[in-house]
Formats: structure tokens, sequence, C-alpha cells
């Protein structure tokens, strides 16, 4: 568990907690206390590292989602996922280790003339695993870095934006990529 | 210039004759002749490799040909251009050197409820450099593997197919692609 942060269990509890009294309590209050304890403290990302040279690890596959699709904000455009070489050892035992990392690079694209292009990056999403440090999140540290940024990182509660999507993928480790050979 | 085959100038000037004479000469005599001297005479891909582990080389950059684009037929698709490590330091500092490899890997793609995702692999395309032994056609060899094939290659006139098209992309040594960071 991040330091500061709530378990997942306690933001569930606070799901609850809010769909119960949101009506009733004072929203200013609420307010206060998220200031307070900042921004990050919920589902942080403390831990997760910028993935240095991952255009050079493994290309595992790619598609377009493209808008209207329910996932075009804020995935819309190309992606193409890269894993380390533990990662890719994760995708064909099914077993991860700790440093095992994927990248989901995501780029805008350009439609026109019958050619689709890439166009610049928006943002790159990072798996990291570490059963300790992300226990509290099936083992993935989750982080987003913003464009072609290698430290500008997403003000976001990667627990709801990451996890609680990536549990479906829990048969398979939380890995929603196959490899495409 | 391949075993038995003719140089580059020789076809030019077969296409300028073929040109002029093509409504006066007799088409089975062609025919004939090219029977005679074997079907990849012109043109031959001798000596280019089946690029063994290709998916775990760099990845350059990725493209999506839709129908009705000029080169429809026969690059229809997704593909992604993966490089080794040589050709990797010629897209960086402008010079190949001999073991240069790139392919063109070519796939399928279904367009459906706002999502393209890769299908089957359509075929491959490979350059690979030696100044020596492909010196008929700017040092780069030229082949295309069917499929998921590594031994099925396309039956084509490879001078005609690839090296003619390339040849506008002679500034930058005949190499179409560039790095996507």
């Amino acid at each position: 568990m991040p330091d500061g942060g709530f378990s997942v269990e306690q933001v569930r509890q606070l799901d609850d907690w809010q769909e119960k009294r949101m009506s009733r309590v004072n929203l200013a209050v609420i307010a206060a206390l998220l200031v307070a304890i900042g921004p990050k403290a919920i589902g942080d990302n403390a831990g997760v590292d910028y993935p240095l040279g991952y255009r050079t690890w493994q290309h595992v596959k790619s598609m377009i989602i493209q808008p209207g699709h329910p996932l075009e904000d804020p995935f819309g455009g190309i992606h193409h996922v890269y894993a380390n070489s533990k990662a890719m050892s994760g995708l064909n035992n099914g077993q991860y280790e700790d440093g095992a990392v994927f990248v989901f690079d995501l780029l805008g694209y350009a439609d026109s003339e019958k050619v689709i292009v890439e166009t610049d990056r928006k943002r790159i999403d990072v798996m990291q695993y570490d059963r300790k440090q992300f226990s509290e999140t099936g083992g993935w540290g989750y982080d987003t870095f913003v464009g072609d940024s290698t430290t500008e990182r997403l003000d976001q509660d990667v627990v709801v934006g990451c996890y609680a999507c990536h549990t479906g993928a829990e048969a398979s480790s939380y890995v929603f990529s196959q490899y495409r050979p």
C-alpha cells in the first residue's frame, strides 16, 4: 500500500459510504479532506518508474480505438503494447516476476486518403510488477506519463482508473494483452 | 547481379525495347523466352534470408493502408516495420552496413465497433543490405515470404515489384521508414 494511501478495501468502503451519504454530507467538508490528504493519497502511483528505453522492448501487439468507442476517453488512438523481457516471460508462461513491466504506448493518428498514420504521443500507461510493493493492486503498480514526458505523471486515482478495469483480466494475472506472434 | 539475371540497365533497356516493339513482336516468342530463362531470372531474390526472430527486433513504426488506397494491392492491411540493430544504426546515421535488415510485417485487420484489431499475417517483405551481393539494386536485396511461412517466397520480379518503388527513397538509402520515437 502506498504511503498515506487507502487499501482497496478502504476505497470500496469509501465508495459505499459515498453512495449512502453523498446526499447528506457537506461537499465542502469532503473537498477540504481531499485537500488535506493530498490529491494522490487514494490510488497513489508511488513507486512506478518511467520505463526508460521501452521503445527498444518487445512489441507485443497493436490496436486502434476510434472515436465513439466506449474507451475513446482516454484511450482513443493507436496503441502499441511493449514488454520487457520479464513481462515477455510472464506472457509466455503465465507467471510474472518482480520487475516485469508493460507499456501501453498511445499515439494519435491521422486517417486521410485511405491511409492511417501515427501522430504525436498522447500518453504512456505503465504496469510494473512487484508483488510486495503493489500487493494492494494485484502485484501491479500503475501509472501514466503524459505525452512524451518522462516525469509528468497524470494526476489520477490508479485504483479506479487502472486497477478496477484490470481486475477483468484477473485470470491472466491482470494482463489484457496476448502476444501476437 | 543474381546468377543468370539481367542488370538493372538491361531491364531498363528491355523496358524501352518492349515499349517500342511490343505491338510488332510475337508475344509467343517472348513467353517462350521467359520460360527458357526461368521465372526468377529477372529480379531474382536469391540470397535474401528469412529474418529469423524479427519479431524481437526494434519496432520502427506502423501504418494502416485501407481499401481504395493505390497500394491496397498488395499492401492493404496494418503493417509494422522492424529493424535489426544494424538497420537501426543506419536509420540513425544514414549509413547502412552489410547485414542491416528491415522487415515490413503486413497483417490483415478487422474494423468493427469502433476498434481496429490485427488479424492474420498476410506477408512479410524483407530488405537485406549487402553492397556487393545486391549491388544491382542499390545494395539492398528484396524478398517476400507468404503468410507465416519461413520458406515460401512470393514468385515475383523484385526489381519491378520492390526496387523500382524504393528508388523513390534513394536519398535515404532506399529506406522509406523513419524511426518514430
